[in-house]
């Protein structure tokens, strides 16, 4: 298990390798995000925002989600679920070939006065490609079990 | 194509019947937010959240993109893409079985003044589920092309 006591605030964990596929892309595209430029290589050439074809922001926020639940797997558990996200920014295009890292710091955390047996912890992920560039930025809030519930 | 003055402040538009098979939720869990209670029914029994199997809340999101893009595609057309979103609530659980709806309602627009072949709108969208209680709520900035470059 992972407990609310296992974060402190200013932690920073890095993680994950996600290597971007062309096939993902198209597949995630065409089942949630159907828009000509991140299905086609003509009207993505064609846009004036993205250039080539790139990935759904949505599909950005999967993959990133997909380091974050391996990471913390790699650390014996899962949370117990999220409230809400904060400041979602797609910060630059995501493109087949990229390969993509995790970085996470926790800004707050505490126990939640309502329910005793959990906690909330608050914190920062950026997602990176291979040049160091961070192409999504959020705040997320998560729910922790506590140890020894207050 | 869709404009930038197409869109009118306090515009509400209401679209989209998304069947969610139980299917889907462990297909976009196993790929995506592979957490117990995302991938099994005892998990999600277990969890004081959910009490029983939910779809990530990444998979409300893109299935809420879906709506919006086949939206957009029987006005014509499609954004130019987002630079993010703010104030992303998972308000309550969507469950296999479910069928969700949006209202999405703009709260403003502006040209860009950085770029004079585009404008900005901002929306608030909510995703109800059959009950009619929202499941989802945020608001988005989406890129739009303005019929008349200014």
């Amino acid at each position: 298990m992972i407990y609310l006591d296992n974060f402190a605030v200013g932690q920073v964990s890095r993680y994950g390798r996600y290597l971007v596929t062309r096939e993902e892309v198209l597949a995630f595209a065409t089942a949630y995000d159907p828009q000509p430029f991140h299905l086609d290589d003509a009207a993505a050439a064609a846009n004036p925002i993205f250039g080539r074809l790139s990935a759904s922001g949505w599909h950005s926020c999967a993959m990133t989600m997909r380091m974050t639940v391996d990471h913390w797997r790699t650390l014996g558990g899962a949370s117990l679920g999220s409230p809400g996200i904060e400041q979602l920014s797609f910060v630059a295009p995501v493109y087949p070939g990229d390969v993509l890292t995790v970085e996470n710091e926790v800004l707050s955390l505490r126990p939640l006065a309502s329910r005793p047996d959990r906690g909330v912890v608050h914190s920062r992920t950026r997602t990176l490609n291979q040049h160091g560039e961070p192409i999504l930025q959020f705040l997320a809030a998560t729910f922790w079990p506590r140890r020894q519930p207050g």
